[in-house]
């Protein structure tokens, strides 16, 4: 039996209706927490790009009778399983990241691996805390990347997120450039006000020519895209050759992105995804928290993040509606009992 | 001045009239080798995929004034400029490889790196060595691939074509399992009664789940691919999770291909592409030099590639207009004075 404090049998948890349909809130019974494992009472959960990727793939992926959707949060370890790690936690507040597809942090409570907790410094938020793994981890795996294939600069496209800040952040801690793409006039102003150098707007018409020339000068020779935009082929052609393409979300919800043909052949560019679970199982466990030490670092030196909207777990097809409206507004949390 | 045997001062060579043009034959100074370079009068010449892709480029990549296609070909050492490699191939029959974009080898003269030629064996026809180079090389460049990445078998869309047989060959020798991708049941038959044991008609109802269940159990993580057809997505998406596609020619003609973010995200599918002229640079002289002496061995042992017709320079444009209506129902070559 875990060691515990006392928690109701039953509990709130968001579900998906049916594929494509709304998310709803059920009655469920409240997870315990196995060997190695936590039951932490959640206090918020961001919505995050990944999160609608998961929600598009989660019929194919998962039996929605059981599923509960929420990659990362914020809460209190209430209840440990068996181990050194879970009892270290226990009455901890805790950013923690979802482990099984039946607990996620859309819920009141999720069970989770110890390993996949990690304790929040007193002047962090509940609120930033629960942000502070898929952005910080994301950022710090990209550098990993342009570090590993010797890139002098790089390119991020949708970089007024919250993401987008984060690698900007990075790219100024360790001396690489990072070339930021965004989508409107307002967004690159914003940018430029927080002190970034290299901010292009992809409408305005001169993009093209301002973005392939920058790119030559600074040799940014890796791309960044959670976008999968029409645009992509062109900035793709505009790359130097021998250039990365990483696709690492698909925000406009393209079914399917266009690739020139010469662009592979002729100047040997390079395509290919990035997905954070993925790398975690690749990585192992010892990496994975030092990687969480940096990514808590990180959050709690630098940068807030702008939280736009809260809403109850009653109100998550809502959170998300919003959300997507523009990602660049800030994030939409969800906060049980709010 | 370079040690010589006479010839004309005047030569015939085809030439791209305009961009999208037809092909013509015009009458140029023959050029003379200088330093390390070789005079080759030639004997024959194919057309080969990546002929076409070069002509499809020529307009924005040179000067349609002076440029003369034809990657490969062979002929005889007629005069050679300094250098001890050059002189040691005066008067020998060779197989060539086109270095300048001003002297190709659908010409009745050119002048290449004496390093772009290696001689052929008595054994060896002048129509045999005169596609010694780019299929060969190609295959053994495939293999490298294909060993580097640990890939388990491999995947060859145009299976049917020369370069097929090669891979197809190379795959048998190095106890790596080829799957041979065709496009009709007369092309799977063919195949099957040369030996192939894995061989796939692409317009089969039930190909795309045989194709997927096939790499499964073979573990085949990497396709390459010269077609850029409408199927290359369904195709990508059927690879076992972590495949490579290699797409290294665009039979098709096709301006972009299609690919699925998904299968790049949450499959880490890549997608990069080959070029020989590429690989050869990057390999360097002396890497270079291994792999002709290997490429004329698998000439020589193996393979006779079959000949579909010989062409008259001054029919270069009825020459590649037969070749592409069916790329494997064999080689087309060009002949001077044929």
């Amino acid at each position: 039996m875990p060691v515990t404090r006392s928690f109701p049998r039953t509990m709130n948890a968001v579900f998906l209706e049916e594929p494509g349909g709304n998310l709803i809130v059920r009655q469920v019974a409240t997870p315990v927490p196995g060997p190695s494992e936590v039951l932490v009472k959640m206090s918020a959960a961001p919505v995050n790009p990944s999160d609608l990727a998961r929600l598009r793939n989660a019929h194919r992926d998962h039996d929605l009778a059981t599923y509960i959707p929420g990659i990362e949060g914020s809460g209190v370890v209430i209840a440990a399983g068996k181990g050194l790690l879970s009892h270290l936690w226990l009455g901890n507040r805790v950013a923690c990241s979802s482990h099984y597809p039946t607990s996620g942090t859309w819920a009141e409570y999720m069970v989770t691996l110890a390993g996949s907790c990690f304790p929040l410094g007193r002047n962090v938020t509940d609120e930033q805390g629960s942000m502070s793994l898929v952005n910080p981890l994301t950022a710090l795996a990209f550098f990993g990347i342009v570090k590993e294939g010797g890139h002098k600069a790089l390119i991020n496209n949708a970089a007024a997120s919250a993401l987008g800040r984060m690698i900007e952040l990075l790219g100024k801690k360790s001396g690489i450039p990072v070339i930021n793409l965004v989508r409107s006039s307002k967004q690159l102003e914003s940018l430029k006000s927080m002190g970034s150098v290299y901010v292009l707007n992809t409408s305005d018409p001169a993009f093209q020519e301002e973005f392939s020339d920058l790119c030559k000068r600074l040799q940014a020779t890796i791309l960044f895209d959670s976008v999968c935009s029409s645009e992509l082929i062109s900035m793709t052609d505009a790359l130097p050759t021998g250039s990365s393409v990483i696709i690492y979300g698909n925000l406009s919800g393209a079914e399917t992105i266009l690739v020139n043909p010469r662009s592979l052949i002729d100047r040997d560019i390079r395509i290919s995804g990035f997905f954070l679970g993925s790398k975690s199982k690749e990585d192992g466990l010892v990496k994975n928290i030092i990687n969480l030490i940096k990514a808590g670092r990180l959050m709690r030196s630098d940068l807030k993040i702008k939280i736009r909207d809260r809403f109850p777990l009653e109100d998550a097809q809502k959170a998300v509606d919003i959300y997507i409206t523009d990602m660049s507004a800030g994030k939409v949390l969800l906060v049980p009992g709010h």
